[in-house]
């Protein structure tokens, strides 16, 4: 464990959800050294690391500052931060109802976005043979997802209150995963037609060198952002995009 | 709406977060009218659903003493009537620490457990192909989750804390789903045997009307609770079994 560092986080270089960490520390100014576990390895299922995480996934954080407690599940981690560490509200809303809110757009990104998206990804790339049904199924639940999310911001600038949260950086990870893997081929799909609050092209030269074709209001207004953009570059640097 | 109850609870009869609220509602001794909507009518999908709950979904809680307050999303659901209506913490923490963890057992339930088991469900009995593969990704996923559980449970009674929180009862109308229908032909599979800290055998005469055959400990004794067994007592009345 690191004394240097306010936090480490574990995470893999593939795969959207430690990343989505990465964005909510860097956006708050945290320090943190990031281990990227080799799943190849199965570096995930140390008993060094089941320590911490039972669950054998990613990411996990710890805080060295609060007696190296440890939390998983990137959601719950977010929460953590936004409660302990943006007492000021700079990317949380901080009133009861208001944050009952937050927390249901995290639900919803955590049961309806991530592991349907995640499954659209299993079937395109990784499973033992090739089930059209299947993908199918998965590509229709992430156009779904999109179209629920592109109804509430076709009403509102942000999912809660007026500023940029939690639950909106919450989404970003994947949805990049959306535009640039998971529905590229799919047949007649348009994202700034289809969903024009999520996905309305905007012009902006500081995400234009980021791979991604059809930025939207809500979405390439995050992906701008400063530190969100490095955190994608640094990922796609690892990846070799 | 009902000025009668103080909650309204949309919910479906088939399918497990609704009854997941339910209980909790019922435990907390909360007044609540149930409304079940018919998916097969798309009722789901109806304007007047979709103002409280724009994702289609079920369940939606309305609370009639906070000016109708909609909040969606299962798990965020239980956190709400935690926060708002359980002040003396009987059944969830109350620290800090102690919260996020619960947070983080919660996610793991939204992300890990309801999602994967649903496509164990959706591959079983509604796919338009029979596929053996998928099956069997979701029939494993299904176990290895009730491994990570077990795992921890074999060291501890409960989730977070040492009583029954809203951590761990947010898992027991999906593992009734596992016991009675996700895992009940799988090759070899014995419940008993395989999770014992999740899964061991008990005898108990309250909960012996149920019909699973492979009750544990944490799974035993929180089916075996008047309200609970009350909840599962309707669900099954409802679905004929």
């Amino acid at each position: 464990m690191s004394a240097e560092h306010h936090f480490t986080l574990y995470s893999t270089v593939r795969g959207p959800n430690g990343w989505k960490v990465a964005m909510v520390l860097e956006e708050l100014g945290l320090s943190y050294q990031t281990i990227y576990l080799d799943f190849s390895k199965d570096e995930h299922h140390s008993p060094e690391y089941l320590k911490y995480n039972p669950n054998g996934r990613i990411p996990t954080l710890i805080d060295h500052k609060n007696g190296d407690f440890a939390i998983w599940e990137s959601d719950a981690i977010l929460v953590y931060l936004a409660e302990k560490y943006d007492p000021e509200g700079k990317f949380s809303v901080k009133d009861f109802e208001g944050r009952m809110q937050q927390l249901q757009w995290l639900f919803f990104q955590a049961s309806g976005q991530g592991p349907y998206y995640g499954q659209a990804a299993h079937f395109l790339r990784y499973h033992s043979e090739h089930i059209p049904s299947a993908i199918e199924r998965y590509q229709k639940e992430v156009l779904r997802v999109l179209g629920v999310l592109d109804g509430v911001l076709s009403k509102r600038e942000w999912l809660v209150g007026d500023k940029c949260t939690i639950a909106d950086l919450s989404f970003v990870s994947w949805n990049v995963s959306a535009t640039m893997f998971l529905l590229k081929d799919y047949p007649g799909f348009d994202l700034a037609k289809d969903f024009p609050s999520t996905y309305r092209q905007v012009q902006s030269s500081r995400y234009a060198g980021l791979p991604l074709t059809e930025p939207s209001r809500w979405h390439a207004s995050m992906l701008a952002r400063e530190k969100v953009a490095k955190v994608l570059a640094t990922q796609f640097k690892m990846l070799n995009i």
